[in-house]
């Protein structure tokens, strides 16, 4: 079997395990469908000679260890849960990459002189609690068991209820950072469209964006559309359109990598002929540098403000999410570009738009990750997909890697 | 008693048929309240020697027939039926008026030469059924049985089941224009706050605007708010916001009487971390002059799709209510401002911008309609009210426009 058979077996293996009847995968933590899965893998790691843990938290490892004195790991791997109705490559396509390039490095230059560690995390997406990361924040010590242990999912069991019922609990839990780790690799798949649009088959990630996300709330005053005169009303939707109209306008000018959204919105009454008393919405953020996001952020905050005041309105901001930005590791990216080059990939090197465990790691050990296309950027979505072609080229980029960093 | 306290007892009277437990008013087209509250108006007119009757429609009349050989008719009088939890004077108030008008009339000056008639229109909101106006429609001659027929309210009741149950039948329904009328006159509340904030009591009504309603549909791209730079967008909430903000600039540059509201949005997937695919949108235009709403509804459509085009998207636009502006009879506006000017009522001239009986009757017979102020211009709501000072005012136009035109 060449490289991309063994991918389509293996994509196809643990994609049945959670699968929905009208196409997509649906593994959501410590659920039937998850334990399945980890035990599947498990036991694919133990095929290829690699003694398996799993910590506390159900994050499964696999270990090939290495001929070194007292070696340090190499540690590669992505997550197993999905999100709701998800595509069969976010996080899983990860971990089947990295195993299949530690399998054939194995089988081609048998022991490899650091240890090679294999990691499916246990969640990252946050689809079942409100609580993203659990898997790699267990890993690198910073899981806040208090902070989870009242979330319930939206069938009202709780957390500790869940990991019982899949063999886990918080008595066996020990929040304590891995040691000994000296590089993260994670391959993900892009879940948009650079790549494609560029025509590239790898994209090296050199950082993963910061997020601020906002609620903000205008009062106006809602008033009968035929019986109140233009110059009479207080327009919560005016007021809103003028914001998203202006603010994306500054968002074009702001450039790369910056990006604004405004996702979400309900008018009150939202009504035909009621002219809107209120208008609700979101506002998403983001930048790879700490400085621009802030300021960007502070223009956004002034410019509604200096708008609802100019339409004696009043706007209520409320920051709700804050997440840093996460630069992987310099030398890192260094490594994989000089490695990328030599072998001739087509790549380049961009950011990460999106959340990965990646930037929890980072922050705890040298961490780099590399994308693959996602064929018209769909993701989170049954129609997520990769050509095989580009994940062949992505086990090739992973062997190449671990090859230089274990061997 | 004197006027101001006649007035609250009918008020206070008639607003307990169909009172709602937590306060407002609601009494929907032919049902138990409807019926009640007609009985109850068809008692008065009998009090003071009206001769009473219901058309097929279930329009209430009270006849007090003139001295003159063959009389013409002078009319007078609005609507029973409210929304839902409605206030207690919209409708209402202008049939007690018009009662306690004609009341003091014949009590002071006897027979009238030309023949009082006041009526209470069965149906004006289009609150159970969707047909607005269904009372005067009728006494025009103009409503459609074959329409209604098929139509339900929101429990399923058809139409006609409906009319059964309070006595009324399309088979006693012969659609046929009222002869003989010689005027119409309405009073009824404002619904806005033109005449409280220029400290008016009277306004007189020149004409009722034309209204055109639109649904907007713009459709671009859902896309990951994260991983898709801002040059790859197609943000339908972007394109809805620039239209929303330039075209209501554009109504405040156009002026007065014309206005245009932006009531209702709905955005898919309407997510805080997805670039909106889909903008759907209502946009209600009114204007008192046809070429004016013509006009500017053109310069709309041209805007929506200039952006649209610009941002690479696609709009649809679907005109679904048009109806004309409505002038009223110009010398009945005459006789008006001349008697409240020689009376020296602190009133104005000024349009309509929300529909009423009077934009029927308008197209039949010479109409005149006018205002009293509504306190914050609320309507449509159990707040709904106008200070008792200005509908004593109210009852004393009433009665001199009366007089001049029936003594």
């Amino acid at each position: 079997m060449n490289t991309k058979e063994k991918l389509e077996k293996k994509i196809g293996e643990l994609s049945k395990i959670g699968a929905d009847p009208s196409g997509g995968v649906t593994r959501l933590l410590y659920s039937k469908e998850w334990i399945m899965a980890q035990n599947h893998l498990k036991g694919w790691m133990e095929d290829i000679g690699m003694v398996t843990s799993f910590d506390g938290a159900g994050n499964l490892f696999g270990t090939m260890k290495g001929s070194d004195k007292n070696p340090k790991i190499i540690l590669t791997g992505s997550h197993i849960d999905t999100v709701t109705n998800g595509g069969n490559l976010d996080g899983q396509l990860g971990i089947i990459v990295s195993y299949l390039a530690i399998k054939e490095l194995i089988e081609e230059y048998g022991q490899p002189k650091k240890t090679l560690e294999l990691v499916s995390f246990a969640e990252e997406e946050g689809s079942r609690f409100p609580e993203a990361f659990w898997g790699s924040k267990n890993v690198v010590g910073i899981a806040d068991k208090q902070k989870v242990t009242q979330t319930t999912d939206i069938d009202g069991v709780i957390f500790e209820d869940a990991m019982l019922a899949s063999g886990f609990s918080f008595d066996s839990l020990t929040v304590k950072k891995k040691e000994n780790v000296e590089a993260f690799i994670e391959m993900h798949i892009e879940q948009g469209s650079i790549l494609e649009q560029e025509k590239k088959q790898l994209g090296i990630v050199q950082a993963i964006v910061g997020q601020k996300r906002f609620d903000v709330k205008i009062d106006g005053q809602a008033n009968h559309a035929g019986t109140t005169p233009m110059s009479y009303r207080k327009d919560a939707a005016y007021a809103y359109a003028k914001i998203v109209s202006q603010a994306i306008d500054l968002a074009y000018k702001e450039g790369d990598p910056l990006v604004l959204t405004f996702g979400q919105v309900t008018l009150t009454p939202n009504t035909v002929n009621v002219v809107p008393g209120c208008a609700e919405f979101t506002m998403d953020v983001r930048h790879t540098n700490q400085e621009a996001l802030n300021k960007f952020c502070c223009k956004l905050e002034q410019l509604i403000q200096a708008i609802t005041k100019e339409l004696e309105m009043h706007a209520e901001i409320e920051l709700w999410m804050d997440e840093p930005p996460v630069q992987m590791a310099p030398k890192l990216v260094q490594t994989l570009d000089k490695l990328f080059e030599e072998k001739k990939f087509n790549y380049k090197l961009m950011h990460s738009g999106a959340g990965h465990d990646s930037q929890i790691m980072a922050q705890h050990y040298p961490t780099v990750m590399f994308f693959v296309p996602s064929i018209d950027g769909i993701s989170h979505n049954p129609k997520e997909a990769t050509k095989i072609e580009d994940i062949v080229v992505g086990v090739e980029a992973m062997k190449a890697i671990l090859y230089k960093l274990a061997y």
